[in-house]
């Protein structure tokens, strides 16, 4: 039976600070990416981020990030690779601390960390020796294709490969830019119909047409509003239809 | 044969700012309290340090503070149980993730959490509840009679009494407040002789004469500068004259 | 004619975190308490929120706070006087340069330092002292007949006297804790004659019945929902209908 | 007569972490780089640092930097043109705070925000923006012939051409990078001739031959340690005995 797991981003409020829909997201993910505390959360924010994952049945994998709040780690930083490496690894142990000795399901770099590291091997590597230093057995979720899987292959780390289903592809497999038009799909009915498509045939048409093969391992959804929650859900639908099991694995 | 462990703060150093003598202290100590980058500290920092410490055969533990770097985690925060309970999770798990799959020896909260820790039940709970919270069997590094060790017994985490052989003490157990004249023994020949009374009798004489029961697992030690540094050495040689182990236990 | 200021905490936003109704509020009140960057605000914030502040003819305040984001600000921290100085002049500074060189209407420090300062002598003084550096004909806004008039009035510093219309007094004219019950106040209609009478009659009655006399220069209100809004409109019409201007004078 | 400004970066300590020889430094320059609190400084050491500088007479710049105090703020952020339009503005306000009223003497941005803007036209103007935005009137250090006096010059900012006196210049009159062989220079009779020559023909020979243009106005020198010092003795001395005034201007 075909598989595919849906990730989402949460844990991201930080003191006073409510953001997203968590309860609700909870209910339509099977794994979610927790922010650690730099870019996004706090260790309250952790605690109960925890609890209300466990309590639904969700898989729980970190969101390290970026040391920058105010940029809520969507700016690029230039730091060295052994930084890096350590960033990571703080930021995988202290949320792993909140689990109770249950093993993490995955780590997932969050916002400019994870998009530079898509291209830059370098930046790529330190992510993934500072996921290793951890635990050489904790899966990395990175864009299909691209720096993140091959370092992570590079290295023996375990690796899941991600696609986004609203989002559009250039022909080497890389995403178009926010920026560029068309780059952002947005209706549910195409978005989903693509997803099935991503899972069934392990491929998607480019911008330009081509076919891109790429694996998917794993669906990027987001839950920021309701347009966004009802987007999951005709997702959800359309994959159970076509007989794809959604599931952490 | 009596046995005492000797104890220091190290890893303090941030980014580019250096801070202590770690490399000399770790040939002094048998255990270190490593920051854990909230009131010091930092990934970086914490990599080093505990590479250095497992380097020298000293032990590793966790020294949690208040999340204030500008005031080095000595300004006293009035924070919620659960705040600090977290507070505690996070630091501790954080530090952990660097050692590799060791056990951490130990935690000691640090400056104004230390101190307002030992009089106030409530947040010596919260503590304790953080550490337990990330491993039942980790014990705490508390003042000798403080609520510190009551709160470890009543919950049942284990713990280790410490005492400081260049302070003086109240007949009550607490010691003499920094502020107060006499607060602080600087003589190396005296803190030294002090010490093996504490080893050797689990009692101090208090600054009013009393003599005042305290159980004395380990010893807290400075390396601030060279004459902190001197002052550990007569220590141990005081220790070794007198047949006292020098160990973490 | 009698004259009342309204005033209220906005520019508490943070990066990508929103708080509060700024728009819909700044048509409400008349004086502006914007956060400076520490217990919540940003420099992006400040320009925005001062930009706003402009066009709708509010008065601009500074609100510092503790250095405190993740506790916003609401959590005592012990500091020295020197540091509190510090803290406030920098905070103030750094508003006052976002308002093309007019010059700031006032300062009303935030949330535990507004409430510690109200009872502590010292910290007051710190406070008083920090605007009189930046400014010395700079008001500080305080809790009516608290320490931190006191202060003020001690150092020759310009002073307005704070009033809330939605708090329940204590004899002694501090406010009644929030944990007490009948400590806020809720039914607009209530809260909208209160104001009246405390504009009136530079009085209110104490939860146990005596008459308090207070200072009444401005009403501290809130915006942080619908509720909050909706009881500032009637607040504003009791306070037309009863000949009062409302202004920040 | 001819004349030159010695700037220096200065206040760079936070909390406990000590930086610097800013007492001995004073003596010796006549121009001051105040950090602001963002990469480094806080308030407690800018307070000392402008008390310091106006003891010695000193000019006060201020030192705007990243908001990465981890990295010293020498490690490239990607901010949009108006945050760091904002962050400038922020930081030489908060600075000004303590001046009593006293104008700045100049801006100089710091560490990777200065040797990016020196390449950058887009980030070179939001900084001057950011001054502008503060005081029109106020100097911006700037490397000689960058982008950043470029920027100044685009929208009338006052503007002084800053040199290094102990650094390689290529052809196209940008400095080596420190990472090439012969970046930078120890010898204090080297420099000390270069800064001369630098002040008294307003060029540089190259690293590769040839002779390069630039304007200077005011040479950095740094007091990091007492080789730096001693090089500042010197250079100071060969200034004075060629006859070239040394002064802020």
């Amino acid at each position: 039976m075909v598989r595919i797991d849906l990730n989402s981003d949460l844990g991201e409020s930080y003191g006073r600070y409510q953001l997203g829909n968590d309860q609700e997201l909870m209910g339509l993910i099977t794994s979610a990416n927790v922010a650690c505390g730099f870019h996004a959360g706090d260790p309250d924010v952790i605690a109960e981020t925890v609890t209300i994952a466990n309590q639904r049945g969700v898989a729980i994998g970190a969101h390290p990030g970026y040391p920058d709040r105010q940029g809520f780690g969507r700016r690029y930083m230039a730091m060295k690779s052994s930084e890096v490496e350590h960033l990571i690894t703080y930021q995988i142990a202290a949320l792993a601390g909140f689990t109770k000795g249950h093993r993490l399901h995955h780590v997932k770099p969050h916002g400019a960390l994870y998009n530079a590291a898509a291209k830059d091997p370098k930046l790529a590597l330190a992510i993934c020796r500072g996921i290793q230093k951890f635990d050489p057995g904790l899966p990395l979720y990175g864009l299909a294709g691209s720096e993140l899987i091959k370092a992570a292959n590079q290295i023996g780390l375990p690796v899941r490969s991600e696609v986004f289903a609203d989002r559009a592809y250039q022909a080497d497999g890389s995403l178009v830019s926010r920026s560029q038009p068309g780059a952002v799909l947005t209706d549910p009915e195409v978005v989903a119909k693509r997803a099935v498509g991503m899972v069934e045939n392990q491929a998607v048409t480019a911008i330009t047409g081509e076919i891109v093969n790429l694996k998917a391992d794993t669906i990027c959804v987001h839950g920021d509003n309701a347009a966004a929650l009802a987007l999951i859900k005709q997702l959800r639908l359309a994959l159970a239809e076509n007989g794809v099991e959604i599931t952490a694995g």
